[in-house]
């Protein structure tokens, strides 16, 4: 039997299983980052995301970019848990016939986006492949009272999003600007109630908050803020890589937020106490129900 | 400009030289582990290690011991700095057509030894690629007084290694145990100066501890351990993989460390002032010089 016949979340929820962590854990996998005791009123972040030439970029992409999403896409892990990034570890492997000057580009497109957001580069390892490969780890911090996770979300929440959803592949996926600055913001001010980037598509991402707060959800297709990239609403349902932050929040909260009229917070839809998925309500006010779906690696 | 051309160490120098980090960052990139700001009398520690199809397993190696030495690697690093591992996460790449009971065997390998040394899986990055690739990033922690760095070796001190050295590539690179309890004992009945695991082999990774502590070295052949497995001393001086510890001491506790006529240490050589690499010593007395050298991906 092969892998694909199980896919990737069901090897996710395989390999969970099997696991015993010990009570430093808070929460091991399963969310944005990992959540470790630290010290009295922090909580450490700890996460890791791969990319694969091919899969994550292309051959002909510009490696400095390439390099800054390598570093973006695990400060979207912590910006979905409210913290703030600190040291980070890069492993690189690399065909043996790279130009250096492709990994000189690569290097500084990371150390650029560190230097912005205060990481440390504090080592690594590299090897030799067939493609180009990263995977950066990343050590965050987050104030106890600030932490916001998955499975928080109750029914009644109303649901955000940052920014705008759909037609990343056409290149914002290799140039976003993680939302840390704006899960800071929001916890700040609001008391949210859970979080998560979007990373495999809005429709997917959500989905995993519906699963671990037990919980279901209504979505008002109006109301989705399409990037002016997106083909259509279909893509912003389902295409990956938007790194925009999907997050839930009390009425009373949300009524606060809205009142405040930014343009990079947008209501869509509602949580509600069904188990079953999600309700997609159409401009025509047409009901579908769907089932959590995006991208997959296999 | 190809990468071959600079060399793996030659990257690692052209990046090392850019980076720019706060000061929580007790040792950056150059040690077996990043050393961390953490608690009044801990240090955390932060390492990663890659493994990748066809470079340091093959495609017929057991998924189990694959699992297992991807592992393992990363903890001998967090020996060569005597800690202890706490938490890891686990950045898996598999080609689509992967088997599930190769998954399934490379995570109990892995979750053995996890559960042996209590290390918490705490989430990771699951990928599609062409060849197999195994990112493990490691958090340790180490009580202050007993960091060992590579940078500490003074003339005159004595340089041992634990266990036995070459042939590891006929299956101890595999099945090896990291010497984490080996480091505990010496840190805490020793006071070591310097200490790097053998992953590269003895004579580049000995180079590694001699221009971190601006010091020479000379190494009497007749003095190493071999491997029963090795097939001459070349194998036990520029082979990969022993992950053995190789750590240097003041001559008094070295005395104190012979006496104890622990069969797993063993001395080979003494730390001299010269800055010019190693000096090995024939049985025969014949000198001569040796510059560091052994695996190098590139």
């Amino acid at each position: 039997m092969l892998i694909d016949r199980v896919g990737e979340f069901g090897l996710i929820k395989r390999f969970k299983s099997l696991i015993k962590n010990d009570r430093t854990v808070i929460k091991g996998s399963g969310d944005d980052c990992a959540v470790l005791k630290f010290t009295e009123n922090k909580y450490q972040l700890f996460t890791c995301d791969m990319l694969v030439e091919g899969v994550d970029f292309l051959p002909q992409d510009d490696p400095y970019l390439v390099g800054r999403k390598a570093l973006a896409v695990s400060l979207s892990d912590i910006a979905a848990c409210a913290g703030i990034g600190r040291h980070c570890l890069v492993s690189l492997a690399l065909p043996k016939k790279t130009k250096l000057k492709f990994v000189d580009r690569l290097f500084k497109g990371m150390l650029d986006l560190a230097g912005e957001y205060k990481i440390n580069l504090v080592g690594g390892d590299l090897s030799r492949a067939r493609q180009v490969m990263i995977d950066i780890s990343l050590l965050g911090e987050v104030d106890k009272k600030f932490l916001v996770l998955r499975n928080g979300a109750r029914p009644k929440d109303i649901i955000f999003v940052t920014g705008r959803l759909g037609g990343s592949i056409l290149g914002k996926h290799l140039s976003f600007n993680p939302r840390l600055n704006e899960a800071r913001f929001l916890v700040k001010n609001f008391k949210l109630n859970s979080m998560i980037d979007i990373s495999d598509g809005l429709i997917q991402d959500l989905g995993h908050i519906l699963t671990e707060s037990k919980v279901g959800a209504v979505v008002y297709e109006d109301l989705i803020p399409l990037a002016k990239e997106a083909s259509g609403l279909r893509q912003a349902l389902y295409m990956g890589e938007d790194f925009e932050l999907l997050f839930t929040l009390p009425q009373k909260e949300a009524r606060r937020l809205v009142a405040k009229r930014l343009p990079d917070f947008k209501p869509i839809g509602e949580i509600t106490p069904v188990k079953c998925g999600i309700r997609l309500i159409s401009s025509k006010g047409k009901e579908s129900f769907v089932r959590p779906q995006g991208f997959r690696h296999f």
